[in-house]
């Protein structure tokens, strides 16, 4: 293996797109998270939305440790993913409380999958941070079971979900698809030099996250 | 067991009360102080609020365990206060950005300095929990500077940011008085049977809130 100057350079690049993408995208959860929590029915949910809203700042705030490490500028990392995160945010907008509860819970699960993903294309030191990540997320199963006992206290709600559901996860993907191919990190980070290549593994990775996501609105009770 | 309202010993649920209006408090500055992040004219200082947000959450955390610990539920304890804090929170909304910082730090230092004179007539466990809340809290001196810094670029915020402060403090006072007297734990746990001689020491409270809170106006270069 080479490990030239021009071998790394573009590489260590992709990483800090990446730790951006990722930076942005947890700061601008927290805000929306913490500011759904408000219309929560019960005092009890705004708490449970609130501590997910935590948990994703201090997330933005591992990452940003690590840039720190790598000698880059938190804000000149995410900068370049601050349209298109906020225009995703923009276009999902919960329209109550049970939205902002699946939109947390589908945001924090595709994105666990997608982060496990990609971990294993990038170096040591960044795949920490991102195992890090993970290892500290115990909202996930708060969240599911939340959302289990809305549905099953009010089964009308689930064909609005079921639908809330799939266009999360299209918003989701066809922005990561954008901001994939804007800055071309996620094909480089997985196929190296060869574009067509890389192309056909970015749409595996995504076919995997639809996949993932399926099985899990399926385990709620909901069409996928 | 949870403890009903009705059978607590009188100064129990005095604390109780008093746990109740801070974890409420904390709970919803948390919510409104990362909305506001939003604002920011900065990614940093957009952390910089957030950070302060989620202190906020985690001391809301530090009371709950508190409330449950002496098995009250957080929600009942916090109840009777939503509607004045919410009123509170209403009648102050922050303009922009700075008025934002400003309202964090208000809330921020007053709190402090109200828990503080409070923790004075509380039992140990109560004060116990104050301590930690206190000592949890490295955002004050961030924020301090933060508005220093805005002040010296700006000299024309100073006027603004002078007459907002004093509207905070005027609604914070107003509202603790009123939650006081409507709950009447303020005075119970200060002056114990004797209204009259309780009033006049929540009055001598509320003025040195005031007169501190003045200082530090001062020292931003404010007329507080």
């Amino acid at each position: 293996m080479s490990t030239s100057r021009a071998d790394t350079a573009p590489s260590d690049r992709f990483v800090a797109d990446l730790l951006g993408v990722m930076a942005y995208g947890e700061l601008s959860a927290f805000e929306r998270f913490a500011a759904d929590a408000r219309y929560s029915p019960t005092l009890h949910d705004r708490a449970v939305l609130g501590r997910m809203a935590v948990t994703e700042f201090q997330h933005y705030e591992l990452v940003s440790a690590k840039l720190a490490e790598m000698g880059i500028d938190a804000e000149d990392a995410m900068l370049p993913f601050q349209t298109s995160v906020d225009h995703f945010h923009e276009r999902t907008r919960p329209g109550d409380w049970y939205e902002s509860l699946m939109k947390a819970y589908v945001i924090d699960t595709v994105s666990a999958d997608f982060y496990r993903e990609i971990s294993r294309y990038v170096d040591a030191g960044a795949r920490a941070v991102i195992e890090r990540i993970q290892a500290s997320d115990e909202t996930t199963d708060v969240l599911r079971e939340r959302l289990r006992r809305a549905l099953a206290d009010d089964p009308r709600l689930a064909s609005r979900l079921a639908l809330w559901g799939r266009r999360l996860l299209g918003e989701a993907l066809t922005q990561a698809q954008r901001v994939g191919s804007e800055h071309a990190f996620l094909s480089a980070l997985i196929g190296g030099a060869d574009a067509a290549g890389a192309k056909i593994l970015v749409g595996g990775v995504m076919a995997g996250l639809a996949e993932k996501h399926a099985r899990r609105m399926t385990q709620l009770g909901l069409t996928g």
